[in-house]
């Protein structure tokens, strides 16, 4: 980590500042596929399959059969923290359900909003390194609770055809059962124009490559609704000398291992405890698994040091984090004064990864 | 309007269709735009203006001497107009605000969603052929509940540099002091970017032609939020025989005088009453001050006559639109039943204008 000390407010964003993904350079790739896809339904779609994932499917949908082995496949005690991870989103999302409240602006004037499920939404879930079953909870679960009639689901298939089964345990224990084994900008044309056996959703979610993230952005305009688009994913840990430096690091390897473009932010008013962290950085480096990927992440990161907890958070509110973890002492005083962040994690014992998988929050 | 009676479930996708408006062919001239503005600054805005609006600026923020002339120069009836409208759109979204509440998901797993104000952000009104400054109400409104710190409104001038009072006078009743005389594609550039005299902003909002949404859609790639792109506006009237048919011409044409290219959909489960509003169609537009345009848009408009109203509901919600009229009997009934939309209307007294304006509800 590139560590600054005392930056000036001038510096603050090329300081700050995010790789630019430029799709405008996939655009003309991407447009092919989602036009062979819209004219060419399912046989477009295996064509893909057979280039991009290197498998010829005789069937891309997932059978029941399918369903219940990977159940058989997968050990109790994963089957069980999947379990409990989906009980406590399932909780944090069905008490942000609000009945409409009726407003008489004026006498005989009632006026309410009123939430109304999506009646068919796509959900895409990324192939790649690592099975992100955790993704299937949290999209799926509140399609669930929200009432939406149709959830389709589509995720890359595996050279020898199959889907890994923490995907589709997790897919069953939403309630979701209609899984395609399809990947990639194919995938997010199929769901945005419908194809022989896929119907045509109105909103897809989920993340993605550079090339899923354009695709999902040109169909937008298209009249196919997504959600945010995806960037690589990041961390920012606020720590003060209170923190725990070895808590600290793996916080911040936990990010940097996503990815080489994840993005990793530590800011601390302590130059000794930026060290420690450094330290402990390097020793869980050594046995990380993930350990080339993480260190690519880590060379374009930065720790920055400020004199005060008030430029701290200025710093902090200027980054914007996806996640941010606040290891300090005064955790929730502090958050109170975080107005730009995804989520935010308070204190030594709240890291990031809880709320990946299991607090209950939506990591969406 | 043509009249479609009993459609064949087949015909529905093409004849629900909208136009699809093509920004991909926009989007060399507007990027040229937008990078001028990001290296050039307030000088190429104004180079901008005087090609696209006219009109040379010495200075394109609106004084506080023209706020002040423009409450004098307006009607009292349209002052008290627009000041009642704050107050129920006030009303209506205060009731929006929710605290967070914390929930234990866990022993000691402690999980809340809280809604911050966005800091800095950017409110487009667009010119044309009418003062929009009840869009000026319905995004202003809220960003101040919302706790935004800094609130940018940029309008296009006429000719002689002015803005239209109407605007200038709702901007003052929401509590905006910063409006900028700047338009168009520049407008979403200096807002994205900043310039010398503009703050950047980390959201733009509101409505626009289609370069205006082409450059929102530009500028998000490159970190600033937008709203969702708008299209151009419509109104969907679902009409049993109780309805009346001289206000569903009226609420008709309050949405074809819109532009030429605004949709108007009527779907009704008796010929006779189609039969009637076509006939009132003819008469008011016959005295319609804008009736060029209404004409124009109705020429691609329609009228879909169905045998049951489950037919007509499906109608209404496989077209999903921006504003659903429920002209019918059983209107609550009728709307319980409604999923796809954007704002409702319930009852013969309930038309599209009371919502576009005063009702409290939000238009955009």
């Amino acid at each position: 980590m590139k560590i600054i000390v005392n930056p000036l407010q001038e510096a603050f964003p090329e300081l700050l500042q995010r790789p630019v993904m430029d799709h405008a350079a996939l655009q003309n790739v991407v447009q092919g596929v989602l036009d062979a896809v819209r004219t060419g339904g399912d046989k477009a779609v295996a064509s893909y399959t057979k280039q991009f994932d290197g498998v010829t499917l005789d069937n891309a949908i997932v059978t029941e059969a399918e369903i219940t082995e990977a159940a058989l496949a997968l050990s109790p005690v994963l089957k069980e923290a999947i379990q409990l991870a989906a009980k406590n989103i399932r909780c944090f999302h069905e008490a942000q359900v609000n009945a409409p409240v009726a407003i008489e602006t004026m006498p005989g004037v009632r006026c309410w909003r009123k939430s109304v499920g999506i009646d068919k939404v796509g959900l895409y879930i990324p192939g790649g390194s690592a099975p992100l079953f955790s993704t299937v909870l949290m999209l799926g679960i509140p399609a669930v609770i929200a009432g939406c009639k149709e959830i389709i689901l589509c995720t890359p298939p595996s050279k020898d055809g199959s889907v890994h089964p923490a995907i589709l345990y997790a897919a069953s224990v939403v309630g979701i059962t209609r899984i395609y084994k399809i990947g990639g900008v194919q995938a997010i044309a199929a769901m945005a124009y419908g194809t022989e056996t896929m119907p045509q959703v109105y909103k897809i979610f989920g993340p993605g490559n550079q090339y899923v993230t354009a695709a999902k952005q040109l169909v937008q305009q298209n009249g196919v609704a997504i959600d945010m688009p995806a960037g690589p994913s990041e961390v920012c840990v606020l720590a003060d000398e209170t923190c725990n430096p070895d808590f600290v690091a793996s916080d911040l390897l936990s990010q940097a291992e996503h990815g080489p473009d994840s993005q990793v932010l530590l800011v601390s008013t302590s130059s000794k405890v930026v060290d420690e962290i450094n330290e402990a950085l390097t020793a869980q480096l050594g046995i990380l698994p993930r350990k080339d990927i993480a260190e690519q992440a880590l060379k374009n990161s930065k720790a920055i040091v400020v004199d005060s907890m008030e430029q701290a958070i200025f710093i902090v509110n200027s980054y914007a984090a996806e996640h941010l973890i606040i290891a300090c002492k005064n955790d929730e005083t502090i958050g109170e004064q975080i107005t730009n962040a995804g989520s935010v994690f308070l204190g030594n014992y709240s890291p990031e990864s809880v709320g990946d998988y299991a607090s209950g929050t939506n990591h969406t």
